[in-house]
């Protein structure tokens, strides 16, 4: 039973992943050369969204939940505090650090996934949050594409891709964990819904973040590109 | 000074505007006929983030704000209160209401939109959300053209159109008493850095629900449509 | 039914009143004579929590309830405001205005009753707060007694008292008003232990205020008063 | 100039504990005879706050802190997590766990403790929190009398008094920690004021607590106690 609703939650994403792939970042990403500024600023948006992964995990406690979730609550927000600063690492390995460009506001998409993330705290609570772990956690497979165009584009080493190597590594035990907990907690139809309405949403909002970055770099109407 | 930011504000959000009328449901609403299923799947989302509206509203109050802007916010609360009923009777009077719909989880871009409209109330607070009171106000004028076509395609009358028609009519007072709100109480940097935030992001989710929208109708590839 | 829970809830409500009436505060006022500065630091705590009933009103709207409950919430949460300017009109009206008075902190009961009513309205809702409005609706015919003590202690006429009797005189409306609420809304046991939970706790509370303004003005052991 | 500031903390908090030591529950517990029913409904009102301690602390992530500061929040609530365990040991132990008293409603002081905690963590986030740390964290030195009579009257050993026993050791570390975490991260007027408005409120809390269990067990008037 559990074990089906684990199935019909990868559906749900899967679907969104392949929506995603038909978008203007996927597109221009794996078909144009990537330039400089649009790996950027796409780390900016990175850069935004992971400094609240931490706290918005640790308030999900506002809201009743089983001691075994609330452990992995805390875990995992202690081991999300500070990931943000492997991004500007990153950016920084390869000259694009500009302080000023952090304190910029985050992209639409960007700003909708920190509110949005925060609501699920402390409306929906823990389970509900673990249906954004559970794709974000499997991210890097299915980033793996891009990241790599990106690297031989931008000629960039494992040096420089602290952020997607160090999240990549620790992918498969995490993925584990998040489906334990699922499996264990997830069990009423309401939670479950909850789950699937937290992963769709946010993967969601992420498709737009990264179409959102692909638009700022679109080449003018009139240009051989396009 | 305060009027220049009512200026940026409006530009902000008319680049969003452009931006959405370049999407799919302004392509698909403007060129094919418009079906039943698609417009009550429209509905159906306007109804879900417009029962929030009226609470979400109210919430902003947790954060510490002028007592003439609180008046305004109940004022305005108080108003949105039941709005989501013009909705299920504009469905009702052309037989495209099923309660069981209206049960159903909101697309994407909906939930987002009301899950962050909470967290605009909590954090930000009254002045951040008028950001979103600035467009929403004035957003019938931008949709005349797509609710024209629609009424034309299905046929409808302005007895049919009660949600849309009273907000319509609502318009202009609205407009200017959110306008006369921005410019007494978003006057800091960091204030109007808010309301512009908050009214490009909130835009931005509208956008994606009404694409979500056209999105759920696209013609299946190789129809004589596509 | 309904009818018994109201009576249920008077008598809890009475058996805190009760306690009150033997504190130190009831004690101190009704038999020894009522200094201004003792009078004073009573204003300036409901000076405190006063600000913040139209708010933690009003953020109730965060936890789901019916129509009908919302509209006494904005109602009420509008009638409120500001109310603590009769407070500071009815101190400045016989010289014992300090402005810098208002921005010292309150005492902890005051403190923990702001603190508690804002918990009520994010994590119990609207149903529950009425257990405050309940017993606050109709205050003043407890506190009666202790103010006319006061008034004939300070000399002070009608005209020094708006903020009570401007409540005393709303009282009957209101009290039947919330009276309707309760019975109409906190219909299930969860939602009537809600409500006895909610009144009793602010009760107690208001009781600590005024038994922690006393303590301030306790006459110092081997004074002729002790 | 911090240094001065742990010691004008101290004195706020040593002054509230002054006057929980003339109180109704020190006096009772000191010169009377402590019955077991009494000891079980202290006992329920400390289970009844230690299993909300650890939520209100991660909730606290909501306001934005300095990074090493939320390590701290973090750490501290994954180890209060279940200690209320320990409570229902104890009262196991010497045969006065009911598991229906344990969902019978908390004392007033009690609810307005555990409300008023989930405020702070959501207002005015994990600085001020740390006032209710700080005199928490060294609440053993301070009811070590009390807690001695007690085990004397009702012949408790230390395998009755695990949660007593286990945080009185964990005391001079936590102390330590928790200041140093007030001296690095409570620097500014503003937040030191924060810090001990809520040590100062929680500790009244704290005190009323006691002396609510103390009244629920005051000998009846006439009786020889009395």
């Amino acid at each position: 039973m559990s074990q089906t609703f684990i199935q019909t939650l990868r559906e749900t994403v899967d679907a969104e992943w392949a929506q995603i792939k038909q978008g203007e970042f996927w597109r221009h990403v794996m078909s144009e050369p990537v330039s400089r500024p649009l790996y950027r600023d796409l780390m900016l948006q990175i850069y935004h969204y992971s400094r609240h992964n931490s706290m918005n995990q640790a308030v999900a406690a506002f809201v009743p939940a089983p001691e075994g979730l609330l452990k992995f609550v805390y875990r995992h927000a202690a081991e999300e505090l500070g990931h943000e600063r492997m991004v500007t690492h990153d950016l920084n390995s390869i000259g694009l650090l500009d302080e000023a460009d952090l304190a910029r506001a985050p992209l639409p998409a960007t700003e909708a996934l920190i509110g949005y993330l925060y609501y699920v705290a402390l409306r929906y609570g823990p389970i509900a949050r673990l249906g954004y772990s559970f794709w974000a956690e499997g991210v890097y497979g299915h980033i793996a594409g891009p990241f790599a165009k990106i690297s031989q584009d931008l000629k960039l080493t494992s040096k420089n891709l602290t952020f997607f190597g160090s999240h990549a590594q620790a992918d498969e035990a995490h993925i584990q964990q998040v489906e334990e907990a699922i499996e264990r907690f997830a069990t009423t139809p309401e939670d479950q819904a909850l789950v699937v309405k937290v992963a769709r949403t946010t993967l969601s909002l992420t498709g737009q973040l990264l179409d959102q970055v692909a638009r700022q770099h679109r080449a003018p109407p009139g240009s051989a590109l396009s």
